[in-house]
Protein backbone atom coordinates (compact mmCIF):
# COMPACT_ATOMS: atom_id res chain seq x y z
CA UNK A 1 0.00 0.00 0.00
CA UNK A 2 1.32 3.81 -0.85
CA UNK A 3 -1.41 5.42 1.07
CA UNK A 4 -3.87 4.06 4.04
CA UNK A 5 -6.37 6.64 5.26
CA UNK A 6 -7.88 7.07 8.69
CA UNK A 7 -10.73 10.12 9.74
CA UNK A 8 -10.64 12.30 12.52
CA UNK A 9 -12.94 14.53 14.25
CA UNK A 10 -9.74 17.15 15.19
CA UNK A 11 -6.75 17.35 13.54
CA UNK A 12 -4.25 18.86 16.16
CA UNK A 13 -5.47 16.43 18.62
CA UNK A 14 -4.50 13.74 16.37
CA UNK A 15 -0.95 15.28 15.45
CA UNK A 16 -0.15 15.01 19.32
CA UNK A 17 -1.21 11.62 19.56
CA UNK A 18 0.29 10.17 16.23
CA UNK A 19 3.46 12.35 16.54
CA UNK A 20 3.91 11.92 19.92
CA UNK A 21 2.70 8.50 21.46
CA UNK A 22 3.11 6.78 17.82
CA UNK A 23 6.45 8.38 17.17
CA UNK A 24 5.71 8.96 13.00
CA UNK A 25 7.42 11.53 11.00
CA UNK A 26 5.40 14.33 9.57
CA UNK A 27 5.08 14.65 6.02
CA UNK A 28 2.64 17.82 6.43
CA UNK A 29 -0.55 19.39 8.26
CA UNK A 30 -3.15 21.42 6.81
CA UNK A 31 -5.39 22.00 10.12
CA UNK A 32 -8.90 22.27 8.55
CA UNK A 33 -8.37 19.34 5.73
CA UNK A 34 -5.73 16.36 6.58
CA UNK A 35 -2.33 15.66 8.43
CA UNK A 36 0.23 13.07 6.45
CA UNK A 37 2.48 10.93 8.23
CA UNK A 38 5.54 8.53 7.17
CA UNK A 39 4.86 5.20 7.54
CA UNK A 40 7.35 2.43 6.40
CA UNK A 41 7.48 2.09 2.12
CA UNK A 42 3.72 4.33 2.69
CA UNK A 43 1.96 7.04 3.75
CA UNK A 44 -0.45 6.96 6.65
CA UNK A 45 -3.21 10.07 5.86
CA UNK A 46 -5.30 11.03 7.85
CA UNK A 47 -8.29 13.28 6.89
CA UNK A 48 -10.23 15.83 8.95
CA UNK A 49 -14.25 14.13 8.67
CA UNK A 50 -16.41 15.92 6.18
CA UNK A 51 -13.11 17.91 4.65
CA UNK A 52 -12.89 15.36 1.84
CA UNK A 53 -16.68 14.32 1.06
CA UNK A 54 -16.62 16.55 -1.95
CA UNK A 55 -14.76 16.70 -5.36
CA UNK A 56 -11.47 18.62 -4.33
CA UNK A 57 -8.73 20.64 -5.88
CA UNK A 58 -7.84 20.50 -9.39
CA UNK A 59 -4.18 19.47 -9.74
CA UNK A 60 -2.11 18.40 -12.97
CA UNK A 61 -5.37 18.20 -15.34
CA UNK A 62 -7.12 16.16 -12.81
CA UNK A 63 -9.95 17.01 -9.69
CA UNK A 64 -8.58 14.65 -6.51
CA UNK A 65 -11.92 12.40 -6.16
CA UNK A 66 -14.23 12.95 -3.16
CA UNK A 67 -14.00 10.35 -0.61
CA UNK A 68 -14.89 10.26 3.21
CA UNK A 69 -15.92 7.38 5.81
CA UNK A 70 -17.42 7.91 9.29
CA UNK A 71 -16.89 5.69 12.05
CA UNK A 72 -14.24 3.84 13.56
CA UNK A 73 -11.79 2.79 10.89
CA UNK A 74 -8.72 0.50 11.45
CA UNK A 75 -5.46 0.05 10.76
CA UNK A 76 -2.31 -2.43 11.87
CA UNK A 77 1.26 -0.70 12.69
CA UNK A 78 4.04 -3.17 12.42
CA UNK A 79 5.83 -4.10 15.34
CA UNK A 80 8.69 -6.61 16.63
CA UNK A 81 8.00 -8.96 19.25
CA UNK A 82 10.68 -7.43 21.48
CA UNK A 83 9.00 -4.82 21.27
CA UNK A 84 5.63 -5.50 22.90
CA UNK A 85 6.48 -4.80 26.31
CA UNK A 86 8.30 -1.18 25.64
CA UNK A 87 4.71 -0.81 23.75
CA UNK A 88 2.40 -1.47 26.64
CA UNK A 89 4.63 0.61 28.93
CA UNK A 90 4.11 3.35 26.49
CA UNK A 91 0.28 3.21 26.30
CA UNK A 92 0.49 2.99 29.79
CA UNK A 93 2.71 5.89 30.27
CA UNK A 94 0.44 8.77 28.30
CA UNK A 95 -2.63 7.21 29.60
CA UNK A 96 -4.05 5.43 26.71
CA UNK A 97 -6.23 2.53 27.47
CA UNK A 98 -4.64 -1.33 26.37
CA UNK A 99 -8.10 -1.99 24.94
CA UNK A 100 -7.52 -5.81 24.04
CA UNK A 101 -4.13 -7.90 23.77
CA UNK A 102 -4.59 -11.03 21.31
CA UNK A 103 -1.77 -13.72 21.24
CA UNK A 104 -2.77 -15.21 18.44
CA UNK A 105 -2.71 -19.13 17.64
CA UNK A 106 -1.19 -19.01 14.30
CA UNK A 107 1.65 -16.93 15.63
CA UNK A 108 1.64 -13.17 16.29
CA UNK A 109 0.74 -10.91 18.85
CA UNK A 110 -1.38 -7.37 18.81
CA UNK A 111 -2.16 -4.95 21.60
CA UNK A 112 -5.15 -3.02 20.47
CA UNK A 113 -6.31 1.07 21.03
CA UNK A 114 -7.97 3.81 20.10
CA UNK A 115 -7.04 6.80 18.82
CA UNK A 116 -8.72 10.12 19.86
CA UNK A 117 -11.34 9.94 17.11
CA UNK A 118 -12.12 6.37 18.09
CA UNK A 119 -10.60 4.36 15.39
CA UNK A 120 -8.97 1.12 16.41
CA UNK A 121 -5.80 1.34 15.96
CA UNK A 122 -3.70 -2.30 16.21
CA UNK A 123 0.35 -3.00 16.92
CA UNK A 124 1.30 -6.33 15.53
CA UNK A 125 4.00 -8.37 14.76
CA UNK A 126 4.18 -9.57 11.34
CA UNK A 127 3.42 -13.50 12.29
CA UNK A 128 -0.17 -12.77 12.85
CA UNK A 129 -0.09 -12.69 9.20
CA UNK A 130 2.35 -15.72 8.24
CA UNK A 131 5.50 -13.05 7.28
CA UNK A 132 8.63 -13.41 8.90
CA UNK A 133 10.23 -11.01 11.39
CA UNK A 134 12.54 -9.50 9.81
CA UNK B 1 1.17 -0.39 7.59
CA UNK B 2 0.67 -3.86 8.44
CA UNK B 3 -3.02 -3.57 7.90
CA UNK B 4 -5.32 -1.00 5.98
CA UNK B 5 -8.80 -1.59 6.20
CA UNK B 6 -12.14 -0.54 3.54
CA UNK B 7 -15.46 -1.48 3.97
CA UNK B 8 -17.73 -2.59 1.09
CA UNK B 9 -21.15 -3.88 0.51
CA UNK B 10 -20.67 -7.04 -1.13
CA UNK B 11 -17.97 -9.42 -0.12
CA UNK B 12 -18.36 -11.49 -3.16
CA UNK B 13 -18.82 -8.50 -5.65
CA UNK B 14 -16.04 -7.25 -3.84
CA UNK B 15 -13.69 -10.45 -4.33
CA UNK B 16 -14.22 -10.40 -8.10
CA UNK B 17 -13.29 -6.98 -8.48
CA UNK B 18 -9.71 -6.49 -6.45
CA UNK B 19 -8.50 -10.19 -7.49
CA UNK B 20 -9.80 -10.27 -10.76
CA UNK B 21 -9.03 -6.45 -11.86
CA UNK B 22 -6.38 -5.61 -9.37
CA UNK B 23 -4.53 -9.29 -9.33
CA UNK B 24 -4.39 -8.94 -5.69
CA UNK B 25 -3.05 -12.61 -3.65
CA UNK B 26 -5.91 -13.80 -1.83
CA UNK B 27 -5.46 -14.79 1.52
CA UNK B 28 -9.04 -15.63 2.78
CA UNK B 29 -12.73 -15.17 2.73
CA UNK B 30 -15.81 -15.06 5.50
CA UNK B 31 -18.19 -14.44 3.23
CA UNK B 32 -20.50 -12.96 5.92
CA UNK B 33 -17.49 -10.75 7.40
CA UNK B 34 -14.19 -10.55 5.38
CA UNK B 35 -11.87 -10.86 2.73
CA UNK B 36 -8.47 -10.20 3.14
CA UNK B 37 -5.54 -10.19 1.03
CA UNK B 38 -1.89 -9.83 0.89
CA UNK B 39 -0.62 -6.21 -0.61
CA UNK B 40 3.00 -5.56 -0.90
CA UNK B 41 4.88 -6.39 2.94
CA UNK B 42 1.10 -5.72 4.49
CA UNK B 43 -2.43 -6.91 4.06
CA UNK B 44 -5.53 -5.09 2.55
CA UNK B 45 -8.33 -6.13 4.63
CA UNK B 46 -11.99 -5.74 3.43
CA UNK B 47 -14.99 -6.22 5.92
CA UNK B 48 -18.33 -6.35 5.33
CA UNK B 49 -20.21 -2.76 6.09
CA UNK B 50 -21.80 -3.28 9.80
CA UNK B 51 -20.23 -6.92 10.18
CA UNK B 52 -17.68 -6.19 12.69
CA UNK B 53 -19.22 -2.75 14.09
CA UNK B 54 -19.63 -4.70 17.56
CA UNK B 55 -16.55 -6.58 19.61
CA UNK B 56 -15.49 -10.23 17.61
CA UNK B 57 -14.44 -13.50 18.93
CA UNK B 58 -12.23 -13.79 21.62
CA UNK B 59 -9.07 -15.29 20.85
CA UNK B 60 -5.59 -16.14 22.42
CA UNK B 61 -7.36 -14.30 25.37
CA UNK B 62 -8.67 -10.90 24.42
CA UNK B 63 -11.87 -9.85 22.08
CA UNK B 64 -11.30 -8.46 19.12
CA UNK B 65 -12.05 -5.17 18.98
CA UNK B 66 -15.43 -3.03 17.16
CA UNK B 67 -14.44 -1.27 14.22
CA UNK B 68 -16.14 -0.19 11.30
CA UNK B 69 -16.67 2.83 9.13
CA UNK B 70 -19.33 4.07 6.67
CA UNK B 71 -18.92 5.96 3.32
CA UNK B 72 -16.47 6.14 0.91
CA UNK B 73 -12.72 5.12 2.32
CA UNK B 74 -9.58 5.48 0.23
CA UNK B 75 -6.45 4.04 -0.29
CA UNK B 76 -3.68 3.65 -2.83
CA UNK B 77 -1.43 1.18 -4.34
CA UNK B 78 2.04 1.91 -5.56
CA UNK B 79 2.89 0.99 -9.47
CA UNK B 80 5.47 2.13 -11.17
CA UNK B 81 5.69 4.63 -13.69
CA UNK B 82 5.85 2.19 -16.99
CA UNK B 83 2.78 0.39 -15.48
CA UNK B 84 0.76 3.46 -16.47
CA UNK B 85 -0.25 2.55 -19.58
CA UNK B 86 -0.95 -0.89 -18.44
CA UNK B 87 -3.04 0.25 -16.40
CA UNK B 88 -5.42 2.44 -18.11
CA UNK B 89 -6.02 -0.06 -20.58
CA UNK B 90 -6.87 -2.56 -17.90
CA UNK B 91 -9.42 -0.43 -16.16
CA UNK B 92 -11.31 0.56 -19.55
CA UNK B 93 -11.34 -3.25 -20.44
CA UNK B 94 -12.95 -4.06 -16.70
CA UNK B 95 -15.36 -1.76 -17.65
CA UNK B 96 -14.34 0.70 -14.81
CA UNK B 97 -13.92 4.37 -14.97
CA UNK B 98 -11.17 6.18 -14.73
CA UNK B 99 -12.57 8.65 -12.33
CA UNK B 100 -9.40 10.92 -12.11
CA UNK B 101 -5.74 11.17 -13.62
CA UNK B 102 -3.47 13.43 -12.14
CA UNK B 103 0.24 14.70 -13.23
CA UNK B 104 1.36 16.01 -9.59
CA UNK B 105 3.40 18.67 -9.69
CA UNK B 106 6.05 17.36 -7.37
CA UNK B 107 6.53 14.19 -9.20
CA UNK B 108 4.28 11.26 -9.38
CA UNK B 109 1.35 9.86 -11.20
CA UNK B 110 -1.88 8.80 -10.15
CA UNK B 111 -4.84 7.37 -11.96
CA UNK B 112 -8.28 7.18 -9.60
CA UNK B 113 -11.34 4.96 -9.79
CA UNK B 114 -14.28 3.40 -7.43
CA UNK B 115 -14.35 0.03 -6.30
CA UNK B 116 -17.98 -1.41 -6.89
CA UNK B 117 -18.74 -0.28 -3.18
CA UNK B 118 -17.84 3.23 -3.84
CA UNK B 119 -14.51 3.34 -2.50
CA UNK B 120 -11.98 5.71 -3.92
CA UNK B 121 -9.07 3.79 -4.94
CA UNK B 122 -6.02 4.91 -6.65
CA UNK B 123 -2.63 3.64 -8.46
CA UNK B 124 0.44 5.77 -7.92
CA UNK B 125 3.68 6.18 -8.55
CA UNK B 126 5.73 6.54 -5.15
CA UNK B 127 7.54 9.77 -6.47
CA UNK B 128 3.92 10.87 -5.26
CA UNK B 129 5.28 10.95 -1.76
CA UNK B 130 9.10 11.87 -3.04
CA UNK B 131 10.04 8.04 -2.56
CA UNK B 132 12.45 6.38 -4.90
CA UNK B 133 10.80 4.70 -7.90
CA UNK B 134 12.54 1.37 -7.12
Amino acid sequence: MLETALYVDDLLVAEKFYTSLLGLQKHSIDPKRHLFYYCGSGMLLLFQVGATNHPGLVIGGGEIPAHGAVGPGHVAFRIWASEIELWRSRLATAGVPLETEIVWPQGGHSLYFRDPSGNSLELATPQLWGFPEA
